[in-house]
């Protein structure tokens, strides 16, 4: 346990800190390898990463839409219903930010329009492992379907003789997404930023993955013009800020569930409480003893920090500090305090919001900012699947008007071209 | 003159391709090494840069707020009133982007909301160079100023013994701006990331610059966490659309105002008459005469593209395959044909709608994507200076009812500690 109070201030730093996540050379110069590769070979270097990498005797790219079709035949139906009734909710979510065009007329005679275009092709990469991630799907899938976008790709990997599970072809039908490679790592998003015979070249790609998966991305998005990512990546976080009322099972309960994402992530409680504290991590114990990814949840909990703070205010101090990816407070009367929120990914409100309501089906989107970036980054939304531009529509009075603004500062900036643009125009008058 | 038809598919495409920018292995050595040393040296690593770069005998950061103050008073009253109509102008196109929270009950007990926040601490870079550039300050202290966030930086480079122009600090002052500091290229992108002594750190960057300003925004958006920049740098570029009725005057005069930027300014004309092309061609030639920087817009000219089409119809279809940042429309009835647009930054209707209008001050943004990145950047706008993050709020019994897909979602994962947070809760009920 720290105590925020007792600490100097570069104690409170140091336990804020998120260790470094800095990708190798080594990793750098493999990725790029790889996508040196599909721009040389397309397919042919697809289908060859999928033998090497992924242990596939015969692999294929392109699922067949029959398969896609039938998907939900191979469902349990409480998998089935489940994935519906989270596709409805997020679905509900995400319909509402459905962007409108705002026009004015700024000057007379000189009407300005904001208006949005869906990006045209896009691409969704649900990483592989040791479990499928439906979910994962629902995130991004509903965004793709609600904007309307031309071309969508989903690109997930198998391993050895696996088919893709059907919770994750149910989803994207779900979608209304038909066109699904069975291709993963860099080399897939290598195909999406360029194209293939097999995977439509895209413009934004989508999602989160492994370390070469990450540098791909990084790496075409500063190479192919007219290419862009969702967001940098980072480990997985949670805060939660709880008070002395606080119930330490459900605190223990949900720093465990992000525990459980693996090594590299970050749990940390703010709470007023030492004794709230130390019942916390005695549930802790208690709780790990039935996960099966005990172990992964372990080494995160390494990781953690328990922080113990004089009140509420200084809980969300630090929490604003820290700008945790989640963000849970099991506070009395806690929708009082969400005022207080600052640099958060997404809040979860109240003793009765656990981080994985969002997570799957409360209907907020589960891709969000992480590794602090959330004090400038935002969470997923429908936004990220639009563009924005402008039109400006000016009638010659309006330009005779907007003459007086244009003249001078064009004279000021040196540009004379660009005043001449305007004389030539008000001489025809 | 292309003629479109006449083309094969690659020279259609070799007509459209942007020469490469590719910034050297020297230019990214030396901005890391400037980098480094502001990292070492904070302040003094700036005045540093202000003697050898800039020429500055007694190089200073911080300008008084009596210098802002009094801006105005050595302003000519021409050019005041110009900065006032654009800045109004301005103001008024972006404060209808003002983000508005979004909220909605997904569920029974389960409500979801999609809030803002203003980014806090902002830096805008104004480049120097031969002339002083008020609407750069004005594109992008407005939305600063709109977006009500808490730290705005304003950072220039002065030359020799010059002092920064009072355009640059009057269109600062209207924008509420009061940290202004007097340091240019990869040095104060630097110390905006790291923060010094003087320059307080940020957590968002916008605005052009050379190569090296460039060099340090990517550098540092991937280095530094939490930091983030406005959108990838790239040439400017115009492209006119133009049917047979349209004045070659117009057509040359908007040509010129882009080709005047510099020299790897990109212009294009597509056009359904021989007959324009070659008038617009002669008045190319007479109006370059008059231009202070005809050199620079002769250069640019030498990239130019001149292209027939046989129709509107052809006509944007090439502007959607090239994603030009400005797109004018010199044609008839030029407002029916805006829902045809794709991929551009800013549209000009209008035969009295010229590129310059949008530069300076018809209300819309002139900072946009370039470079083909408009089929998946935004133009610059108010929610550049926002993010987004979600809150959800669920009740005991909304809780129950979300179970029925967080529970069979998280096994199929295989995610206990997921299923165990909800666990927990209702047995507690």
């Amino acid at each position: 346990m720290f105590k925020w109070n007792e600490g100097s201030q570069s104690a409170q730093a140091a336990i804020l800190e998120r260790p470094a996540v800095t990708a190798s050379e080594s990793i750098e110069k493999q990725t790029q390898a790889i996508i040196n590769d599909v721009i040389a070979n397309g397919d042919n270097a697809l289908l060859e990463f999928a033998k090497k990498f992924d242990k596939r005797e015969q692999p294929r790219l392109r699922v067949p839409s029959e398969e896609i079709a039938q998907s939900e035949d191979l469902l349990e139906p409480s998998l089935k219903q489940a994935i519906d009734l989270a596709y409805s909710n997020i679905k509900a979510f995400h319909q509402q930010q459905q962007p409108v065009s705002k026009k004015i007329e700024t000057a007379p005679g000189v009407v300005c329009e904001l208006k949005f275009e869906a990006i045209d092709a896009i691409g969704l990469y649900v990483p592989g492992g040791s479990a499928p991630l439906p979910s994962s799907v629902l995130m991004q899938g509903v965004c793709a379907q609600l904007s309307g976008a031309t071309t969508v790709v989903l690109a997930t990997p198998v391993n050895g003789n696996e088919r893709i599970h059907p919770a994750i072809l149910y989803a994207a039908k779900l979608c209304g997404i038909t066109t699904i490679i069975e291709s993963g790592g860099a080399g897939v998003i290598a195909a999406m930023a360029y194209g293939t015979e097999s995977v439509p070249k895209v413009n934004k790609v989508f999602g989160p993955g492994n370390s070469y998966v990450t540098m791909a991305k990084q790496l075409l998005s500063q190479s192919v013009p007219g290419f862009a990512i969702d967001m940098p990546a980072g480990p997985s976080e949670v805060m939660v800020i709880a008070d002395e009322r606080a119930n330490p099972a459900f605190i223990a309960a949900d720093l465990l569930s992000q525990a459980e994402h693996g090594r590299d992530s970050q749990v940390l409680l703010v709470c007023n409480s030492e004794e709230i504290i130390a019942l916390t991590q005695q549930q802790i114990e208690l709780q790990l003893e039935a996960l099966s990814r005990a172990d992964i949840a372990r080494a995160a909990l390494e990781n953690s920090a328990l922080i113990l703070v004089d009140d509420m205010g200084q809980a969300f101090d630090v929490s604003a500090k820290y700008g945790p990816e989640h963000l849970i407070l099991q506070i009395d009367q806690a929708d009082q305090y969400v005022g207080l929120v600052k640099n958060a990914g997404s809040v979860f409100v109240g003793d009765y919001t656990p981080e994985s309501a969002g997570d799957y089906a409360s209907g907020t989107n589960h891709v969000l900012p992480t590794y602090g970036y959330s004090k400038v980054y935002s969470s997923l939304n429908l936004m990220d699947f639009y563009r924005t531009y402008t039109v400006q529509s000016i009638t010659p009075s309006g330009l005779v008007n907007l003459s007086k603004a244009i003249l001078p500062l064009a004279d000021a900036e040196g540009l004379d071209a660009h005043a001449n643009a305007v004389k030539v125009r008000l001489e025809n008058l």
